[in-house]
């Protein structure tokens, strides 16, 4: 049989310490080759949404864990707006689709025999992955004794990213800035509860990242929400997408590392367009001075190829540059495991997704 | 709702003119930048069948048609062996999966709101967009007076190879040759009766390419099966893939034809992995001292910028170098509209495969 899975399933089923662990150990099998992963590739063409200039995205990426016995793609097909929110460019995914609904999903398939093993909905392991990602950032490179933890943004990825990093560090106390009060209060109080560690609104970013020993920036900005001059001896840093730290602090690092740096996907666009933050040099394209070939990869840090940190007094940054197809093998590869011997999910017969005929 | 669909409704559904006139539609488009397509991707693991050496490839490749409101992925799961088969080295794909099948998918959206319209397996659908492509090299560089064809092959491409050319030009006479004698018995015997042409087996390839208009080269093999002494003026020679035309039969064509001249996959490989074909310089390595960046692509023959053919006694040659992604979209979604209008398929709520969390 072949699994459906659900969002709500998936996040009954997904614990963080499930997917930091399964990830830190294919990231060893990345390092040495034995996992592979197909660099995100974004095909865009020109459309429209309620009137307005808009762009249809089709992403794709695959990856395969042979030591989990697990390949996936996942794909995202997206109605894209680049609306001005608050005085910043935003990029804004519109949920489109019937019963106003995102179009994420991921394809699980068996190494062993080729065979797809579930479908499910990309949300929930997106948010997972990501959350891990960062999470083995701080694993690696932030201090031993890290306790406290300020954190920008209060949305989807805000809470994986606590998570993690509760799970990798003793952390004693927390403190928010999202530019909504609302939300922040909202998220601190949930959060306050999921993690049972004392959490705080705050009213500005800098007061959220002022003497703490880990930042997480979990923002949806895409321009820079972290800036030089809040930089302490020990702090780690962390950062779900390139953007948000700006260019003058990572040169003042002692130590910036990479997820995997790919950090663009490949790109193919119908003749003429270019999305409005790239047109605008944003997006993909900040922070270009910075020497990032020069920069460790997570998988090297986690094979022991280099340390994440050498001193308490280090400077360091971690940047989740792009993520990698591999992720989505890994995770939902858990959570189907996991929904199997739940016995949860829509059981579908395999034979509707295989075929008698050679392809 | 979302549909399943099978191969069997797919067959019925779906005529080569479908797609034969849909493709010529959408390659205008991919020509003007107003459709695109993301080049195949390959990743590839070791892995084992029955004890043997094998390699599980991890096969995807995109596609947005906005003119047809659709975007594709087409996905293949595969166990791969490289048997030697009566003296030549094959690639053969095992059905491992579940009910000793296949696994090979289509997934279809839309670019209007990104919903997911359709799953199916990619069988029909692939061997459709293969012959209608070849099909367009025939109609766009064989002699308008063409009339009798020789075809060397008579699997799963060959008999949609036939379909095609006979709905492009008026042909009225098919020799077939293929190694095994019985094999192209019946693959004879059952496409008199589909296309209502006289139609014979004969005992060598080069009993079945003398003296024909058009050579329709349709097998699986990894080695050249057409060689330069069998051209003779006039002639059109037509192949679904690169080995099959001997490089100094290239050489001597007036003109040769690519699909799109993307030629080879994105290949992602475990370290130290190499696919037998690619280590014996078979596979994508060969014929590579042909210049086939002078070449024109189909698209452009189409769109009228450059000519097929000149004169009837031009030697023309069209090799079908790599699907698109793009063909996938286009074909899936004609299949999709047939079904959508005859009320056939599985229907699945929209929302096993949507999300109303931001992915």
């Amino acid at each position: 049989m072949t699994l459906i899975l659900s969002n709500e399933e998936i996040s009954q089923l997904l614990s963080i310490e499930d997917v930091l662990d399964a990830l830190e150990e294919v990231y060893k099998d990345l390092h040495a080759g034995r996992a592979v992963t197909r660099r995100r590739s974004d095909t865009l063409v020109p459309a429209h949404h309620d009137g307005e200039e808009a762009i249809y995205g089709f992403k794709t990426m695959d990856g395969v864990a042979p030591s989990q016995g697990f390949s996936a793609v996942r794909l995202n097909s997206d109605i894209v707006t680049w609306p001005v929110i608050e005085g910043s460019l935003r990029r804004v995914k519109i949920p489109a689709a019937p019963n106003n609904r995102w179009v994420g999903l991921v394809l699980l398939f068996s190494t062993k025999n080729g065979e797809p093993l579930a479908i499910m909905p990309d949300g929930v392991v997106q948010r997972m992955r990501v959350g891990a990602t960062n999470g083995l950032g701080v694993k690696y490179m932030a201090r031993e004794n890290a306790k406290t933890v300020g954190i920008l943004g209060s949305g989807w990825q805000a809470g994986t990213q606590l998570m993690a990093t509760c799970a990798v560090r003793d952390i004693e106390m927390i403190k928010c800035f999202s530019p909504n009060p609302t939300n922040r209060l909202n998220f601190t109080q949930e959060m306050t509860e999921t993690l049972g560690v004392e959490m705080m609104a705050v009213n500005s970013a800098k007061e959220a990242v002022s003497g703490v020993d880990i930042v997480l920036c979990a923002t949806n900005s895409i321009e820079k929400v972290y800036v030089e001059g809040w930089l302490r001896p020990g702090v780690h840093v962390s950062s779900i997408k390139m953007p948000e730290i700006e260019e003058a602090a990572l040169k003042k690092c002692d130590r910036v590392g990479l997820h995997f740096g790919q950090q663009r996907p490949d790109t193919v666009t119908a003749t003429g367009l270019e999305p409005p933050d790239r047109r605008s040099g944003k997006g993909w394209d900040v922070n270009r001075t910075f020497n990032y070939d020069a920069c460790p990869k997570l998988p090297q840090m986690i094979a022991g190829e280099v340390k994440g940190r050498k001193t308490d007094d280090e400077i360091t940054c971690f940047i989740n540059d792009m993520g990698l197809g591999l992720q989505f093998a890994v995770t939902a590869g858990v959570a189907y495991k996991k929904a199997i011997k739940a016995g949860v999910g829509h059981e579908l017969p395999t034979d509707w997704f295989t075929e008698n005929v050679h392809p």
